[in-house]
């Protein structure tokens, strides 16, 4: 029996952890530093935990040992030195962390190591590179892609109608941050938040894109000579946290307020992360909608792939963990399984451009409800 | 010569000075713990100044002694313990610093010594209350009493369209505390920033106006059995307002942050206010709507008046400086003619009912090219 382990026992590890032990073919072990995370897997589904503080990178080396692939799902800022300690173990791996750093940095010690790592493998970073990579190969010439993604509270309250899927302060760092997007083959930078547009998603309603920093890896890897990705609120959301950084209030320099000093972006999150914050059972949704645009046989040609995904509330998960979680599984079972073993650590879009990968991906998603409409059709020029 | 003394030498308080100045008739002296505000005033109009701590009552006492009437241009703070001086210097006194606390208090000891002090003698507390007056004489049946009052900047600027006029941190308090007006006969209470709604200025535009606390003396002096005052903006602004304050951006009580007790009205202050501050020279202007509707002679009318002030670039006097200091400085022309002299502490419409006062102050401002359009009609019904 081959065996897989989830380095991360959270809303999206223990979406992962479930979906792979389901199949009853894999030994699957979740490792934790957090006694109530691991209980509560336990109590859900027979699932091994090894207690581990993740934290330290020589400890994933050695409780990784043995296994024939292994799953990170840890906070962004362990992303890189977790990736190492896999690599150096010698064992594949599948990542959701979203580091801030290159992961390409440690391709070359992962090939060394015969190791294939393929990171960022969530829904947008993940299943948007999978696609883009995958139309990358079906069209003769490249001209445009544009990646919306977004995930919601069902249930919009005034006045952010915003809830965070994952760490609020990542949501706030990616309303900050400036947004590198891909113009006549050269990247320039936008502000964040800036380019509104609507777009309606049937049974969702409309939604506001503007721009944010989401394409990564695909800036390199791709040669869309335009391509841009934006995320997507209930309109209106953009336009107050516009307001809201350009006054200053996420702001991480400390201002001298009665004597002490305070970073505004730590009173914001005081203040406004738990308005943000889920309820138990509370529903989201994730829409993902990946357009390209190019020619394929002399025929400008437009593809185009709508996702909406729902919490679910037979297993308590949430859309977002869902979409992320889900993508990830696969991807583990699809280098588990040696479907995949291309050496090296690779973004979504490498294992999307080869044979028969994004099909595998998309019909395993399908069997989750997980479903990506395409669309493919001539462009009126 | 009579002798008259204005408390306070800052913007509004310099406009009283110096329009007092301007007759020719009075010896106009200003009062300030401030070099640089007195050396301003001097630099501009030939007026005898007195540098003293004007937070020390006592000292207060003393300079005022030999007055005619003095005038008060003090922080609201300052506003009752200034007022209790200046009675005890037995000198008579008109007051735009909108102190919190009753003033009325002191009107048994202002009888006992003799002295006419007229209080909240700007535009609204103010001429509002002086109209006020003068209609709920001037109908037979009082039914129904509006007021709508808003200062701004000339030119909006994103994204709150607004700049303050006078403490910045007393727009905050109005925006926060409760706004108590009347409804059939009883005080009701209503959210600051809440009921919006939409009135068009010739010249000026669209405006928003919400609740506000500010029909305060007139919910004790006056029987309308209806009585609202509302603040105006341009349109938005209540909403973002309303935003800010219903997170907690407004809060008063410190929240921990980051090992660290910090108020979070602070920070907002610190971050916000230096957006709402005028430029040297930048244009203002001040809208002023009083509507009061009941009966005269038998038959539904309606009174209404409209005043629109701007900026004076020729003194580089700010329309809220103007409307809010030129009402002062004529009532206190007014007690020291003895025009007005009933003994006690009285809020404008007092004065304001009195046969020919408002007529007088209407003339005088008229003369410094405030105008209030006046219009009576029948309603309706």
């Amino acid at each position: 029996m081959k065996r897989a382990m989830i380095l991360g026992g959270g809303m999206v590890g223990s979406a992962i952890a479930m979906d792979l032990a389901k199949g009853g073919d894999l030994a699957v072990t979740v490792a934790d530093s957090r006694d109530e995370v691991l209980d509560r897997i336990k109590s859900r589904c027979p699932i091994e935990t090894v207690r581990a503080d993740l934290g330290d990178a020589a400890r994933v080396t050695r409780i990784v040992a043995g296994q024939d692939v292994v799953i990170g799902a840890l906070p962004s800022v362990l992303g890189l030195q977790t990736l190492r300690a896999v690599i150096e173990a010698g064992r594949n791996y599948c990542d959701i962390s979203f580091m801030p750093e290159d992961p390409k940095q440690l391709s070359a010690l992962a090939v060394e190591r015969g190791v294939t790592a393929v990171v960022d493998c969530g829904v947008a970073p993940g299943m948007s590179n999978m696609l883009s990579g995958w139309v990358s190969r079906e069209l003769d010439v490249r001209e445009r892609l544009t990646i919306y993604v977004g995930g919601l509270p069902v249930v919009r309250s005034w006045p952010f109608e915003y809830k965070a899927g994952f760490a609020p302060y990542d949501v706030i760092e990616e309303y900050t941050r400036p947004s590198r997007i891909v113009e006549h083959g050269r990247v320039v930078v936008k502000d964040a938040l800036s380019e509104t547009e609507l777009l309606d998603f049937p049974g969702v309603g409309t939604l506001e894109a503007f721009n944010t920093d989401g394409l990564r890896t695909l800036i390199d890897t791709l040669d869309f000579p335009h391509m841009l990705e934006k995320t997507m609120r209930y309109p209106g959301h953009a336009h107050l946290m516009r307001i809201l950084r350009e006054t200053g209030f996420f702001g991480s320099e400390p201002i001298e307020v009665d004597g002490m000093k305070v970073q505004p972006r730590s009173v914001t999150a005081a203040l406004m992360f738990p308005l943000w914050k889920f309820e138990p059972g509370e529903e989201d949704l994730v829409v993902l909608r990946v357009v390209a645009e190019g020619s394929k046989g002399g025929r400008p040609t437009r593809y185009r792939w709508d996702m909406i995904d729902r919490y679910d509330a037979a297993t308590d998960t949430r859309a977002m963990s869902r979409t992320t979680g889900y993508p990830a599984a696969i991807m583990a079972r699809l280098i588990a399984d040696r479907r995949f073993d291309k050496p090296g650590v690779h973004p979504p879009e490498i294992p999307g451009r080869e044979p028969g990968i994004l099909d595998a991906v998309l019909a395993e998603l399908e069997k989750r409800g997980i479903r990506f409409e395409a669309r493919v059709e001539p462009i009126a020029r």
